[in-house]
């Protein structure tokens, strides 16, 4: 059994691993922090959890975690985990981030979005971009791995195909992400009174307008994808559901390309994957068909009175959007098969 | 007191119509029809008016709405509104159309869209968008309103400032749609899957994608307000809640430009609109903050990484999406004030 | 004009206040007061009321109050409301208090359930139970009247005819209600984490088990009308809806009555009530049909097998059980027409 | 590998039986039957499966099914599974069988409230009530398994440990259910306005008062736990949330006894059952925390002023409420670990 540990252990990222974690067949937990609930036992803190575990939180020491763990999850919030990782790398530990910390390549990103230089070059240097659909290989051999944000993941698994392929130009892509409440911000149980139920429930709302931090996550790996520079445009709002994100994107065409082709383009481009289903030419995606679970399910169309495609996609913010894809790491970093720990179907209804 | 009936008032338009109409001081409800349930109280089929009305649904004859009534209130389906309107036009009374019928002016598009032939070309000929913000001079000497679907009317109030001004592009527009389950398609109490409570709830999709009715009608009155002809990508979503609409718009600028000067161009366009909230740079537009009500609440903000104006309208879809601005329009029809009958604030939280 | 201010109106209670009384014909709004946002303006921190108001919230200051008020109502968390009515009185003002404080005629009792004595014995003693359907003669020559919690608003007035009649007995009924969070304890904004979107959706949960202090405002009153100690049992639960309270009560029967024997006695007692209805035998009410609105909606039910009566009533928490209720007190007060500024039906859907 | 089928695979029942057992390690599927959706993929019908099963719904066949199957669950109406079962008796197939039909042993009672003769006689002689906490060493043995209602699953776990000790009195027992809508008569998918979204959203309500099918259920087994008839008083509730039972039983106590005291007798009750979780004094149950799973988590307390005990159970009505419950009779059956398939934790949140 791989021994392994979960920082950060008190937000919902965090409950997420712990349930799939808990019952995955390789691995056995052996270790969860909160600075916030340190001493406390798990099953006290996630009632749901009751019988189920007899761990302890304890606080975030990467020295204690690094004896404990073969492999340590970060769900810590941003600036916390490039203070861990250092000295879990060190100790050589593998570990998979699920904050923004080790997400951006260029440091200088991170200072612009982020506001803070980042304080671990190497770490930058070494990490891992954890979207196992583009980067399988290097996830593999990865010592870090930074797991995508949920925006990212639904707006780059909607869109990789058009951009790869070029028939999807760089320029003039807008992306309408629509985030469940678990999602957007409130990951650390937070009080915000625009999280509280009667704030947040019969209401929609855009926030985080022309800045929101996933933004230059997107660019980076469209970029990547293309080779040209992807400057785009994206907006998130906050929906009345507790687990799903739903993605909206718009882009361009170089050419024209018909629906057929487009679905075709896309079954190409993940055949093999485990967890994203292209789905056939006029069916389309909906956020409760993966809750709770690993996949990623698409829809492309084409707008031949714009030039543009319309690509959706849907998934679970916790679920592919979050703690799950990180199972999916761990799974490739080991040799095992991907879908170890991931087997149960979404639930439904 | 003005005589008013409401043909089709079996639907979520015609209920939120007698909602607002019944305490209108001006207005006296004289006659509601509906197929469906003719022969039946309206306050057992409403239960919420127990006690508040004593009016028996009636069977769709236009010849005996235009005996009982002034103006008559249309939220029947589409194709349905044109075979009435020739009657009651016939017999000199005024009507406010809540279907898709007469909005858009060219023949040719209608059957394009709706997949059958218009057979009301005069109608068509003298309809007015009803739309006060951009055509009130035109609505006030109106015979026949047709007022604006929910969609167009968060996505035309939340660019027109732009398109207008020359500021917005007329092409690579892309409009993101979202809609409480009570505009989306069930306003008839439809009983698809899709709409029963265990599908919708905790769900978020898209729908009509590419193809959706509401696109042409948001092309003619942006295209009529720049003066070029506005092709637009425009997608639609259906959001787990019962009222909101909220629009998240995407247009090309023309030049660079600041929010603040974006702004200032809102305020200055909707300058002494009773129902439009042009709100300060840095605050956000919620459904929530205008349920029940004619409001419509607008953030526009600059994104100078992409040259586009991200601009947001949050609205109820019975309300300024609907029934309330059909109720606005009866007012300006009138020369009343037009807030009479619909004074009361927003419904919080 | 009556002057009028609402003190606490940071709260959800508060905000219902300003809605309705903001559109009342017969009364001015003077002043509004918050400990937390004084100095702010109220269409600032209530956005849905922007352009409807000018006022900005003042510190609690009963003397003030007094100054610019002829009635005022209190918004105040228990304790609070009884600091501020000595003054109010003293000055000659009228107080309308939402909060616990003078529920209760016995103040042991106050004691007993909210854990601290009680200060204002002289306002205890001319308080006057603000429930218009079983107190409308006091309430119209109080100088003090107490609002009853919405709990209590839904078990009496499913209960007291069966009570007042002697046909229910005093021992053994069960009392079930069903809040929505507005009125489950978050009236103050509060960020207790089971008041998060996340956690209190798709929930549901009891609270206040066998300790909730509505429980003896209930037996007050009960056993007012019937002459004999009623001792109840009550449960809360927690309910996802923001709006909305639901009463399930189970009454044992002194002798055996039909459904039909029983809905006559409830529409007797009920007779002339602008704001109860009493539903034929066989239709049921549900909160939807009462939002936003002072409705309460009532179905009683024989169940010969366990020789009980199923009492169900249906109401807004923030209306009939709360704010809306409070203003139909001001007009008993005043003399005026009970459905002053409670014109509006319930929103529906 | 046990060949399993599904007779009635359409409904809620019905995909969540095909959720957990296309995941059972001991089970294979071999057949699912859908009248309406016969020739159809499962995982057409059941997006969320797509990728996971190639099955074909077939028509409802019992020679079939008994060709097909070791085991078959049957989620069909009541009325349709006693004419599926004497076939598959005949045959040897042994039967979880989730509708009404076997669960009263009284044939007359049947016929009482569901307004219907009995036709197998044969098969209520021989069927087991499917409560494993109740009933495990007959179900082991079973061929005939009816796996309880939803409602009284809640209500007799909630009350089984009162009713088996004497403590509790067979008369004057209140029990008051609320249910999620995928519980509450739309298992079926029905299309009654009153389970649409738009309808049961921000909404609550009694339905089935006095009358609902469920009662005798719970009295046939609270009778054979206390050895006297019990005769209670049951209303159900639709509540706005997709999964989800609460159940709160009032139960009047034959002598006083601590709330301590009850949660001790409860442990002991309970002792090593692997899905009742007893919960702490002090400690509320939620249905959130059970989503998904096939826990039931408890709450007692004493109330000494009314001499009642309250009991709180909360489970998800289609886990220990519903399919879970039907897989942890089919480990029972098969001698197989009770936990098999079932090692999920709760979906939170």
């Amino acid at each position: 059994m791989l021994r392994v540990a979960v920082a950060g252990a008190s937000g919902y990222m965090g409950a997420e691993l712990l349930r799939l974690l808990g019952v995955h067949s390789k691995v056995q937990l052996t270790a969860v922090t909160s600075e916030r609930l340190s001493g406390e036992r798990l099953d006290h803190v996630f009632p749901h959890l009751r019988g189920l575990s007899s761990l302890v939180f304890q606080e975030v020491d990467p020295e204690r975690l690094a004896d404990e763990a073969d492999v340590v999850f970060l769900a810590l919030p941003h600036m916390e985990s490039q203070r861990a990782v250092p000295v879990l790398r060190r100790r050589g530990r593998r570990v998979i981030d699920l904050s923004a910390d080790y997400r951006l390549r260029d440091a200088s990103l991170y200072t612009t979005w982020y506001k803070a230089p980042h304080v671990d070059a190497a770490g930058l240097a070494e990490a891992v971009y954890g979207l196992p659909e583009l980067h399988r290989k290097a996830i593999a051999q990865a010592g870090l791995v930074a797991s995508p944000g949920c925006y990212p993941m639904g707006a780059i698994l909607a869109t990789a195909p058009l951009l790869k392929s070029g028939l999807g130009r760089p320029e003039g892509i807008v992306v309408d992400g629509k985030s469940g409440v678990t999602g957007a911000g409130a990951q650390g149980r937070k009080t915000d009174p625009m999280y509280l139920y009667t704030e947040a429930n019969e209401n929609v709302q855009a926030y985080g307008i022309a800045t929101h931090r996933h933004t230059p996550e997107m660019e980076q790996e469209l970029s990547g994808l293309c080779g040209q520079p992807v400057v785009l445009s994206f907006t998130p709002h906050l929906i009345p559901l507790n687990r799903g994100l739903f993605t909206t994107a718009s882009v361009p065409l170089g050419k024209p390309a018909s629906t057929a082709e487009l679905v075709a383009l896309y079954r190409e481009f993940y055949a093999g994957e485990p967890f994203v289903r292209v789905l056939p030419e006029g069916e389309r995606p909906t956020t409760r068909r993966v809750l709770g679970s690993n996949f990623c399910d698409l829809t492309v169309v084409a707008d031949p009175r714009t030039s543009r495609a319309v690509c959706l996609s849907a998934l679970d913010n916790l679920g592919k959007g979050g703690s799950a894809n990180g199972v999916q790491s761990l799974n490739i970093m080991m040799g095992w098969d991907e879908r170890s720990g991931l087997e149960a179907p979404p639930v439904y209804p």
